[in-house]
C-alpha cells in the first residue's frame, strides 16, 4: 500500500539518495511500458545501471520499508503479523506497533559519518510519538506517517497528517487538497520543492546527505499536478508516473548542475508490484510478470531498479544480480565507510562489487508473505513453498490480484502447501510462473535440492522479531499529532480498545 | 506459422533491407524482455526509431508476408480462406493456392528502378511452379518456400526444399540438418552468410538493392547454431534470438564498413505474435500483451518494429504512429522514388514523413482473422466486433493461445459476435486488454461511434480477392522440385485429390 525511494550522499563521504515508489516492473519505458512515457527515468538508466532481477523484501508497503532501512527481513525486524497464516499486514491508522526501538535504521548508522538524512514522503513505520522518524535517525521530515486514503470524516477516522520535522504542518484533503474526481493534488511538487532545497541547503554547507524520496502519487488515491493531469497515454496512474518522472529528471539535473552528481550515488526502485486491484485507473504495470501487489509471485516482488553515478558506474549498465532493497542498506553504509551492525543479521548485501566491478554476487532471494516463507529463488529457479492469491471470499467481492490470468494450482484461493513438493519455474525460460517442471525431471530434483538446502540453513538461524502487526486501536489514530494545537487541529480520540488486527490478504 | 525480415537500397537510390522473424513484442530487450539478451538490436534501436505501435496485417505469417509485400490487406490479395469463418489459414505443402499473379509485388516494382532484389529464408506465398519468387520479381532467393516442420518420411510428404534461385540444393533434415533434440541447425549462420555476400556483392557493383531477410530460427522446430546452444538464459529460444541478434549485428556493422550504411533504410519486425502454444521451449513472449499468434488480441498482431538508417532517422527515436508491415511497401517504393500502383487499394502508408520528419499520421488498424474483420484500431481505442481465441473442441487437445491468461467474456472459446455492442479497450490505460469499457459511458459512445464510421467506409470499398487458402491437395507437396534430377531427390506424388483443406483455428 505504498509507492518510490532515494538516497543522496555528498563531500568527502559520498551522498546517496533513494527513489522509492509503488510503481510495477513493468510501468517504465526501459522495461517495457508500450507508451513509453518516462524519458528521465529511461536517461537515468542509460548513464546508470539497470537492474532486472531486483526484489522487494514484502508484497506491501509498511514492511518492504522497514526492511530497507533496516537491511532486515521484515520477519526479522517484526513488521510482520502472526493474527493469520501467511497474511499481508502494514501499518493503518489504527495500528498499535511500528518500529521497534530495538532496531537500527540506516539514517542512525549514517548520522555516525557525519550524514544530514532526510525523509520526504511516507514514513509507514509506525505513527506513535515513540516511532517518528526523527527519533530513528532522521534529521529532518516533510510528509506523512501513513497512507493517504480518505477523505476522512475525522471523527470514525481522522485525516492523515502531515509533518514538517517533529511537529504536524495540516491535513491530507484539509490542508493538502486532493481531488478524487479529478484527480488534482499539487503534492508531488511540493516533495520536489523540498528535495531540491534540501539538496542545495546540503551542498552548501558542504555536508553529506542521505535523503530518502518516498512519494505516493502513484499509490490509491493517485493524482498528479494540474499541468501533468491528461498528458499520458496511461490515464490518471500515467499522469502521476509522468510527474515523477519529470522530478526525478529535476532532481538528477539539479545534482549535476550544483556540481555534486559524481559525489551523490542515487537509486530508484519500488516497494511493492503494481496494486492490480486499483487497474486500470489507479493501477500500473507489472510487464510479463505474474499477479502483482499482495502476491508473492514475480508480479508482486520484482521491481524497477535503476542506479546512477556518473562517473563511477559505466553508462548503460545492466545487471542481472539478485538484488533488493535491503541491499540499499548496507550499500549505503559501504559507501559511507561503515560497517553494518554484528550484532544481529542482516539480509542485504554491499552491491557495490557488482556495481562497480559488473560482479555477480550468489544469493538467494526470500518471497515471505506475513509469517511464512512463500517462495525461494536462487540462480533462475524458483520455488513456491507456498501458493495463494487470495480468499475465494475476497475474490468473490472482486479484490482479484491477478486480474485476466489465473494459472492453474498456482494462482490458488485457498493457501496450496507445496513445501515436500516445491513448485519449480525456471524464471529465464519462463518468467511469467505458467510451466511449473516436471517433479520427475533431474533439472528439478537438482534445483530443489539445492533451494532446500538454503532454506535449511535460512530457517535454522532465523530468530522472528516481536511482531508489531497485530493489535489494532482505535484510540491510536492520527488524533492529535504534535503541533495540532497551534492549527486547531486537535480530535478528539475514542476510548482505547485494543484489538487483533484483521488481514484479510 | 512463421518469423523476422530485413530490406536494404544503396546508391544514388535508397537501398533497404527487411529483417523479417516470428518473434513477440516482448522479445526484445529494448521492449522490456526480462534478459534483456538482444544488444544488437537494443543497439539498433537506439541508433533509429522504436515504433511501439507496429502491427502486422495478420496474426499468421503467409497472409501477413503476403501483405507486407504487397502492401495490401490478405482478404484483397486472396491469403485467406473461405472454408470457415474467421479462420486462419497459410500454406503448408499441400495448399493449391499462392500469389495470384494480379498481384504486384514490391520487389516487381522496384526493379522498374533499377534494384537487384534478394529473398533470404522463407517465402511462404505458395511452392507451385507459378508461384516461385523469381516469376515475382525477387532476382535471388536462398531459402525454403515452406516452414520446416518435419522430419517427414518423404512418402507421405516430403521434406521442405531449400532452393538456391530457380532450383533446389537440398532438403531440410537432409542436407540442411537440425537436431531436434539438441536443438542445433546452422542455418541462421548460412542465411547470414548469404545476406553478408550479397549486400558485398552489390556495393561492388553500385545497383541499388532490396533485401528480404526472411529467417525461421525462432519458428517450430526452434534451432540454433551450436555456438549459441546454452548461451541464453531463456533456453533454447532465447539461443535462437541471441544467434539472431548477433546476425542482425553483424549485417548493421558490414553496411557501415562498406560505406552504405547512411545510404541503407532497414527495417526489424515480426509476421506474428509469439507463438505461445510453442512456449516455453520455442515460444516467445509477447511482453504485456493479451494471448500470441492466431489471436486479434494485441498479443497476437502488434510486433516489434524498428527503422535504421544513419544519418536520416534521429537515433534514439520513438514512435507512436499506428504503423503495419504494409507501410513497409508504401515506404519503400517512396524510397525509391516510385509511385504505389493506382489501380488497386494499397493498405500500407508511406512512413517517410513518420520516420524523417516525426509526423503521425491518422489511420486505422484493422484487425483480421481469414475473412472477418474482427477488430479496428483507431487512436488508442480498439473496438471487437468479434472475440475468439480458438474452439473449446482444440483448447481441450491441450492447444492454448492464451496460456495463463483468461479474460471473461473476451478470450472465449466460442466465436463471439459484438457487432452491434462492440467490446470497446483504451489501450494506453489498458494495453492488455483487461477492462472493457462501460457500453453506457460517454466515452464507449463517441469512440465507437467512430471507430463504426471508419468500419463502414473500409466494408464499402473492400473489394475481396479470390481466396487461395481453400484448396489442399496432397499431389502438389514439394515432391520433385525444379532441380530434384540433378541431386537424385525427386519423389513420386500421389495422383491429384483437392479437397476442401480444413483449417481448426
Amino acid at each position: 500500500l505504498c509507492g518510490p525511494k532515494m538516497w543522496l550522499w555528498k563531500g568527502t563521504l559520498t551522498s546517496s539518495g533513494v527513489f522509492l515508489l509503488q510503481m510495477g516492473w513493468g510501468d517504465l519505458g526501459a522495461f517495457g511500458e508500450p507508451s513509453k512515457e518516462t524519458p528521465n527515468l529511461d536517461q537515468m538508466a542509460a548513464e546508470g545501471m539497470l537492474f532486472l532481477d531486483f526484489y522487494t523484501a514484502n508484497p506491501l508497503c509498511s514492511p518492504s520499508r522497514a526492511a530497507l532501512l533496516t537491511g532486515r527481513l521484515p520477519v526479522r525486524n517484526g513488521f510482520y503479523t502472526t493474527n493469520g497464516h501467511a497474511r499481508n499486514a502494514y501499518t493503518p491508522q489504527d495500528i498499535v506497533g511500528g518500529i521497534p526501538d530495538s532496531e537500527l535504521l540506516l539514517p542512525e548508522l549514517l548520522k555516525k559519518a557525519g550524514y544530514t538524512n532526510k525523509i520526504i514522503g511516507k514514513w509507514h513505520l509506525g505513527h506513535r510519538p515513540q516511532f517518528h522518524p526523527l527519533k530513528h535517525g532522521f534529521d529532518e521530515w516533510f510528509g506523512s506517517p501513513n497512507c493517504h486514503f480518505g477523505p476522512y470524516d475525522n471523527r470514525e477516522r481522522p485525516n492523515i497528517p502531515v509533518y514538517r520535522d517533529w511537529e504536524m504542518v495540516g491535513r491530507y484533503y484539509e490542508d493538502f487538497k486532493i481531488d478524487l474526481k479529478t484527480g488534482e493534488a499539487n503534492l508531488t511538487q511540493l516533495y520536489l520543492q523540498e528535495a531540491l532545497d534540501f539538496i542545495s541547503k546540503q551542498q552548501a554547507s558542504q555536508q553529506p546527505f542521505f535523503l530518502y524520496w518516498a512519494i505516493d502519487a502513484t499509490h490509491a488515491p493517485v493524482y498528479a499536478s494540474k499541468q501533468f493531469l491528461g498528458t499520458s497515454q496511461r490515464g490518471l496512474y500515467g499522469d502521476a508516473v509522468r510527474e515523477i518522472d519529470d522530478s526525478v529528471g529535476k532532481i538528477l539535473k539539479h545534482l549535476q548542475q550544483l556540481g555534486i552528481s559524481e559525489d551523490t550515488f542515487v537509486f530508484f526502485t519500488s516497494d511493492n508490484g503494481a496494486a492490480l486491484i486499483s487497474a486500470p485507473r489507479q493501477g500500473g504495470s507489472n510487464g510479463p510478470f505474474l499477479c502483482g501487489k499482495q502476491t508473492t509471485f514475480e508480479g508482486g516482488m520484482r521491481e524497477p531498479a535503476i542506479a546512477w553515478w556518473p562517473g563511477h558506474i559505466p553508462a548503460g549498465g545492466v545487471s542481472h544480480q539478485l538484488g533488493s532493497v535491503m541491499d540499499l542498506f548496507s550499500t549505503s553504509l559501504s559507501l559511507a565507510g561503515l560497517q553494518p551492525p554484528s550484532d544481529r543479521q542482516i539480509d542485504g548485501i554491499d552491491l557495490l562489487p557488482v556495481i562497480l566491478q559488473g560482479k555477480l554476487i550468489d544469493r538467494p532471494i526470500f518471497y515471505y508473505r506475513g509469517n511464512e516463507l512463500m517462495a525461494v529463488r536462487a540462480g533462475l529457479y524458483k520455488a513456491h513453498y507456498w501458493t495463494w492469491s487470495n480468499s475465494w471470499e475476497e475474490h468473490g467481492k472482486g479484490i482479484d490480484f491477478c486480474p485476466g490470468q489465473s494459472v492453474a494450482g498456482v494462482t490458488t484461493h485457498t493457501q496450496e502447501e507445496h513445501t515436500f513438493l516445491p513448485l519449480l519455474f525456471h524464471l529465464g525460460r519462463d518468467p511469467g510462473e505458467k510451466y511449473p517442471l516436471s517433479f520427475a525431471s533431474e533439472e528439478y530434483q537438482q534445483a530443489v535440492e539445492h533451494i532446500s538446502g538454503l532454506v535449511q540453513q535460512h530457517k535454522a538461524t532465523l530468530v522472528p522479531g516481536q511482531p508489531q502487526l497485530n493489535v489494532c486501536d482505535q484510540a491510536v489514530m492520527n488524533w492529535s499529532p504534535p503541533g495540532c494545537e497551534k492549527l486547531g487541529k486537535c480530535l478528539k480520540a475514542p476510548e482505547s480498545d485494543p484489538k487483533k488486527c484483521s488481514w484479510p490478504h
